[in-house]
């Protein structure tokens, strides 16, 4: 399967320069692409590549573009964004080349007669939807899914095996969820119901119910075996196109603002809220009830314990250093109050002194 | 559906201030409460809103009521911990709300000849009981859960979709286990058989196995996708009440004494013992073979390398700065001996100086 | 079922110092054994429980046999490495303890017919295998595991409840998965594709195609909830003999190197690679894009953001303290630049006193 430059500028937009009947059928980097194949040019340090590659065509930003000493035999697809280009075709062609798999449920699936599955869904084998949960168009739910009664399941989205989304929640259209994620688990709530003190101690937490649901906009990505609570009364929401890796958690009625992406094995405590087009690095702690702004990047496994509402970008992690060195500086810091004292201590001798001594 | 505070009071306890044949059929906050709704007051501050609220009844404290100015109109339900009380009552509502499950084994499910499971348990689509394996009174499986051969799951537990148990352990009556979780995975054992240095090393791990189990007192809760390996020899003992969130592992061998609560995200090394009543933050790391006492409470994000035998509240995270600024800091505590080094400079050269200076 | 020590050092080496007829039928610690006990000495400071030991045997390295004051009456199987020994042989005794599992694929499983599944293979209730996959001899699969297509698994592999394994992966021989594991799902990639700023800003996060797969080499452990990407263009790759703990993530494109050894909770960003012989301790982050050399130790809840070639022992956590000592350095930290100006302001008044002060 291959299509022509032209065919390929029709359906995701930009400009042919050269030869716009050349055909490409798969994507290469720039230095082992051949003709029949697509490379990009996302970083200029590789222009010269560009001078000297075989591919069939490039993808090229104008500025790019104008640096080239020469065009000549060469067949470009202008864009300002190459590389978000690349990521688009490549996934056309990956669409292209996937086996179809044939709309309907699996005999071996359950769905309850009061659950609405759309014809051109697809339902793995072993999944279980409650009732009242809604599968919308071209949904693919992939072996052991459990859809939860009365969650929606928007549009083109794809879960893939064993998800797990309990009741009442709501996932927006072409969502991507990876493997044993897990949404709508009750959000960590207790009550202390206790008496007497130390060992006389007698008593239980008690559970606070979780009524609240979760609920995702649209074009989110959810990584495998991670955690979302339900919200308590209100919902949990994940906003529009918020991308979340393997193995984070998010507590019970956090609000994650749009576009925001979340690295892996991040934590994020209960009631927080973070704003639109944050970073939060792999292995971020945040604490409950606290909100970070917009544009806010904490940088890998830093902690979070107060409000961060300005942008800007925190840390507050070391880097690992030589063992010895390490615990050397470290039981200096423990002790750093006495070096504090020792300074003082000059200070005030200095000050008692008469200058210059004499 | 609605009760009379009669009614509340003679399932929950408490007493009732004002007009007991009051109906309310849900919850609310006391400054949105309708005369049909149930509030309450767990923190005084917020005493003014008992005095405008229009809920049909208030839950409160006995020292709380004392300090109203008037009761003239108004409906109590007195008890000591309204919070706990509201949470009972709350989940008392949810109960009754949620739709009825048919007790039996779904058709999919796959129940071995030697299991024992009640008559009033509900075993969902597609879940595996293996051979003896014993399932309690109104146990409920839902889809996708796996029990192990001989494991035993007391009466009333509720295991979400996708939990795996493996064989050979126990969890007591009441366990709430959340979607994914796993519980008596082996716990994580080599023993190094390697012969030769560096490149010439040559040999294997070999595994140790595991064959203790995992064994859960009484209402215990486990959070999603949490992990909890088997013993090696003996147990891995988790005792009455302990509540733990999402994705925490707990290794083999662990202790983890009763009514301690136990942050998303922590992870605690095998064979160390934690006491009754502690709080483990989120993201907390806790070594192995280390031994932690009653009421021992860690702040989140903390790492605890040694036993920590006295109650007390213990810290070694740090709040995440701006970027630059942690980088200087972070530069000079790497460099920390040299300002040391430093101070003793100038001590020295101070106490070679004549006093005074004359 | 007993066996002599004749037998066992037949099938796992070693030699027989004493009676080779003796049986043995389990293992217990040394002073627990009875006479039909095998027990073992790994550690020379119980040398002395070897000589009270009832054992019917003790394993036992040749230096220390040497040790003891007499091998009266007692049995010894002698062998360099008692303990990994011990582990062969514990091993083999639970094995042959273990009810056997009948081969054949469960009527509640869905093989495609184009998957390839070995007459020996065990495939549980709810198991999914697609087309193409090949599933290899002996091999386990546990109720509702996913084997999506063309994935392969090797010989003897063990893949406990739940675990999925996405296409186009593939898995050594004797690879043994534990549940809810997730091999091969998406790395966390996505090209910005956005224009203007702030409030303004407009755009999407473009999903970069992962269509690499995962290759993992023989005689890998993977621990529950572990999740491990495949790669963008090249496969994620898991050498020989690693040994992986429970809800580890392991960004695409990684390399882990043989025998290297990674703790729970321990966290790898895209694109690293690790040595051989490595030792990732419990919760550690590591950064994308870094390489650690061979026989790197880095202890844990460390954080490693840049490359850390040679061979040694890393390190960057603190250990938990008072909560409020701990605040008291941390502030002092923070302000860590003052100190260090407060020593320069001293060094400078000091230069320009004059010497002696005469």
């Amino acid at each position: 399967m291959a299509f022509t430059l032209e065919d390929i500028v029709g359906r995701f937009g930009g400009e042919v320069v050269g030869d716009a009947t050349q055909r490409v059928g798969s994507l290469a980097p720039l230095d082992q692409a051949g003709p029949q194949q697509l490379a990009f040019l996302a970083n200029p340090k590789y222009l010269a590549q560009v001078e000297t590659t075989r591919a069939g065509a490039v993808l090229i930003s104008p500025p790019d573009l104008e640096k080239l000493a020469s065009r000549e035999g060469r067949n470009f697809i202008v864009t300002p964004n190459p590389y978000a280009y690349f990521a688009r075709v490549a996934q056309a062609f990956i669409d292209l080349a996937a086996p179809k798999v044939q709309p309907g449920v699996h005999a071996s699936a359950y769905v309850d007669a009061n659950a609405k599955v759309a014809a051109s869904a697809v339902i793995g084998p072993n999944v279980t939807v409650e009732a009242g949960a809604v599968i919308g168009e071209n949904v693919r739910l992939d072996a052991n899914v459990f859809i939860g009664r009365g969650t929606e399941v928007g549009e083109g989205s794809h879960l893939y095996p064993g998800v797990s989304v309990y009741h009442g929640c709501k996932l927006g259209a072409r969502a991507i969820v990876h493997a044993g994620a897990v949404i709508g688990s009750d959000g960590f709530g207790f009550a202390p119901d206790f008496t007497g003190e130390g060992d006389a101690r007698t008593g239980s937490w008690v559970k606070i119910p979780q009524v609240g649901g979760v609920s995702i906009g649209p074009d989110v990505e959810i990584g495998a075996n991670t955690t979302i609570d339900r919200g308590a009364m209100a919902d949990t929401i994940i906003e529009t196109c918020v991308k979340i890796d393997n193995l984070v958690q998010i507590g019970h009625n956090c609000k994650i603002g749009a576009y925001t992406v979340i690295a892996g094995c991040a934590g994020i405590a209960g009631s927080t809220t973070i704003g639109r087009h944050c970073m939060i690095g792999g292995a971020v702690g945040i604490a409950g009830h606290v909100t970070l702004g917009d544009y806010v990047i904490v940088t890998a496994k830093s902690g979070v314990s107060k409000s961060l509402p300005k942008a800007g970008i925190y840390t507050s992690a070391f880097p690992a250093v030589d063992h010895a060195d390490w615990n050397k500086s470290a039981a200096l810091l423990r002790n750093i109050d006495k070096l504090r004292d020792r300074i003082r201590a000059l200070e005030a001798a200095a000050a008692q002194k008469p200058q210059g001594g004499e």
